[in-house]
């Protein structure tokens, strides 16, 4: 073998939602824009959603980050475009899965993690094989248009804030939901000011007090995605506002996998699902 | 660290056309159509083009390539959705990158190394930190119309066979490339019988004996790719007919980055380009 090794690294999804994952427990190696895109980059780089960065709260360099309480590990997270962003439902399951396969967290079953991000501290929970992370309370808003390509007329949408901006719209059929082409971003009428995730899904049945749903998403500025963790939690939110609030916990297949949400008596939501690394791998000089 | 490790892999890639890498010097390990799935998928697995094992000839379990020289290292080619391909232009001067870089081969500046494939001998040579690969004739059909999303009227497309099949279309400007739709293939007339891989070119200058040519590639099966080896040579052997053979090396852009082709005196096309390993990694179980 060469010696180009540089720098140590991890590769996780949930539900298809994918990331890089690197560790830095002496805050020594923050990322930037330029290497967070040649990481996230899938075909020069090793590919992903999003890249994210384990460093102890206080040693982050984040003025918001080093605000939450030490000894708490902190979730550095970049989109894949090198922007940063606050939160991920699906990327803090991945992140506590990636503390966990690293060694440098413990989660027994049952047990709870803290975990310091932009959005404040945020709980993960192990239940069984799967990692649930409470996403905090959600907010119904007003109804606007929602029209797509694939769609016969604009249908009304539900806007629902999980901390960021969603749209949801019901569907009539599997075959409506099948025959959407989000290849570009559905029009809202009005628009949303700062552009809006937006959730189409067809509800499914209600029996003891779990319900379920078939969701697509269109995130913006990023396009149709395999799964949209906040995206499930909007989706079933307003799922359950048009069931006249029925039930609590919702189970969302979304293109990438099964999540579940469920709505605790806090008003706090839980996302559970799968949370994998695949591979462990270094990056090779000159970068990535 | 958990236990989980698997299997080490490599991925590299050759002007963003990108390939998964794995080493098995006493042929124990054969691929399966369900594994390179797995290895190629971009959320789930590793994520690329195809996966290529590396085996010595004779002890692939691959009737064709077991019929070369033994002591020739085999490039077991798989494309992304699991069938078998015989040849990769990128793929095998990646190859050559992978062999070199786990140091199962050596290659001095200037010299050779002959790669087994499904398409017989293919040799390789270094040039800087270049890899070139000898990809044998090529052969000029004839001409069919071309019709694609972003362009006004079909354009007359000329075949090239490259042992895979081509048509080059030669467009007038940066702006119609850049202006193509390449989401859909383009429609050929009267259509190719097992389809055929559509490169657009934009004809450039051609200065003490050197051409160039820019182009973008729609792969049938597959889309439009950043860079396709095979591609790049139809695409500038196509061009140099048009020109009255002005031109024997092509600098070909493609979006991925800058190949070369150039023809040498016994009439085999050779492609020179970039072949990086960007990464070393190990998929961890359950696979991937």
């Amino acid at each position: 073998m060469t010696q180009r090794a540089s720098g140590p690294f991890s590769k996780g999804h949930g539900t298809g939602n994918d990331f890089v994952l690197v560790a830095d427990p002496e805050g020594a190696h923050p990322l930037s824009a330029a290497r967070v895109r040649e990481l996230a980059d899938r075909r020069f780089g090793v590919g992903g959603d999003g890249v994210i960065r384990a460093v102890p709260a206080g040693s982050t360099g984040d003025a918001v980050l080093d605000a939450l309480p030490a000894g708490t590990w902190a979730m550095d997270y970049w989109n894949a475009d090198g922007s940063l962003s606050e939160m991920c439902g699906n990327g803090v399951r991945v992140f506590v899965r990636f503390l966990l396969e690293s060694g440098l967290a413990e989660l027994p079953e049952g047990g709870a993690l803290d975990v310091a991000t932009r959005a404040g501290l945020k709980r993960v929970v192990r239940r069984g094989g799967l990692l649930s992370a409470d996403l905090g309370p959600f907010e119904l808003g007003g109804t606007r248009l929602v029209a797509s390509a694939g769609l016969d007329v604009p249908r009304p949408g539900q806007d629902v804030s999980t901390g960021n901006p969603h749209v949801v719209v019901a569907l009539a059929s599997e075959e409506e939901l099948a025959g959407l082409d989000l290849h570009r971003a559905p029009a809202l009428e009005p628009a949303a000011d700062d552009g809006a995730n937006v959730e189409f899904v067809v509800p499914g049945t209600i029996a003891d007090g779990v319900g379920s749903i078939r969701m697509r998403v269109h995130e913006r500025g990023v396009g149709e995605t395999l799964s949209c963790g906040t995206g499930a939690v909007a989706a079933a939110m307003a799922t359950r506002h048009w069931s006249g609030d029925a039930a609590d916990r919702w189970i969302v297949d979304v293109p990438g996998g099964r999540l579940e949400v469920e709505l605790d008596d806090r008003g706090h939501v839980w996302l559970t699902g799968p949370a994998e690394i695949v591979f462990r791998g270094e990056t090779l000089s000159p970068v990535p």
